[in-house]
């Protein structure tokens, strides 16, 4: 197995803003970190991690915890998704490719150990995973021509630009890693299935499941 | 492996209302008997199906494929959804329960055939499918003790269900077997992901893709 190098792209700023009707500015915030935090526990038994940021952390002690972690590497770049993650695989490029890239999104807190083996035993030189409304939740690079391009169907995007390149793509498709956690309806996924961090951050905020599919506000 | 007997609940009456404000009454009828069709497909390679409905379907040559299948029973009970399921259990029973019994929801046209492989390869005397929003899409049943409780957060009960009665209980999780199409935002699942009659008929009824991960009616 090849060495992979794990980039979860993180942005605290306005984070989680479709949670807005049901958690405050300080709450999405609490509630980006604990994911990014379950998210992290999830991956780094794959390989070094490096959290790809806009914007430095902020001096604030709740990210100790992560600041403290040996296997983290905190990487800065000013430029939008897209070209921040592109310029990550460029220069692993010009390194001459010593790991394979997945880049992992910070919205994913149901993530398993278990489930990223399975995608790593997915073949293909480039391996996508579909989240929900046609999005690239997770993304296993092996080649190192292939750029990323989130905005918009970024799953259907991702399999021509494998095609178009004449790279094979492999789809690993899950339940758990297809649950990004963006609206409130997408909660009670984490209260039923989440095991870490931010199932116990939504209790402390007084959610908990209601009789009818949904996590409500006690 | 055990003889499995499926059972697929279906209701044409009232369909899909929550699809209401981008389909009419005639339509989700349509979408409705195109998911159950593509659903038989899927999941007539484990066993017979038997269609359970509580009025039976009208006398409308639309639904002359699925009444030519000689692997498909259609069975009606005039009882709401549970206690008509907990009647098919119980007759089960009464025979000494010749084949276990997989129920399986009517709006799951994402579903494979490699899908219900593996979730029959899953341990459990009961193995349990959840949905999103913490419903049972599929529910795999190896002893006749089980009965079935749909409403509500029917994952959880289903699995408190098990272990009241002494059970085991074995949980499959899938992308496409936890993708029930409810709502208009699931459309775009079934334009991404299907392959049957459901991603044809939404494409004839006007639907595509929009590149902000919607299914667009043109």
């Amino acid at each position: 197995m090849r060495p992979i190098k794990v980039v979860v792209p993180f942005k605290l700023d306005c984070a989680k803003s479709r949670l807005s009707s049901v958690l405050s500015s300080d709450e999405r915030e609490e509630l980006a970190l604990a994911m990014l935090e379950d998210v992290v526990d999830a991956v780094s038994g794959l390989g070094r991690v490096s959290i790809l940021q806009k914007d430095p952390l902020p001096e604030d002690r709740i990210f100790d915890c992560l600041r403290s972690r040996p296997e983290i590497e905190f990487l800065e770049c000013s430029q939008e998704l897209d070209p921040a993650l592109n310029m990550v695989i460029e220069s692993e490029e010009k390194k001459g490719w010593p790991s394979d890239i997945l880049i992992a999104m910070a919205d994913l807190p149901l993530i398993r150990p278990s489930d990223l083996e399975e995608l790593v035993r997915t073949p293909g030189e480039v391996v996508i995973v579909p989240g929900r409304g046609g999005g690239t939740n997770l993304i296993l690079i092996r080649d190192p021509k292939f750029r990323v391009s989130y905005y918009g169907l970024s799953f259907l995007k991702h399999l021509q630009a494998a095609r178009d390149l004449d790279l094979s793509a492999g789809v690993f498709e899950s339940f758990r890693c297809a649950s990004d956690i963006d609206e409130p309806s997408d909660l009670v996924e984490v209260l039923i299935h989440g095991r870490g961090r931010t199932p116990e951050l939504l209790r402390n905020l007084g959610f908990e499941l209601s009789g009818k599919r949904a996590a409500c506000r006690m």
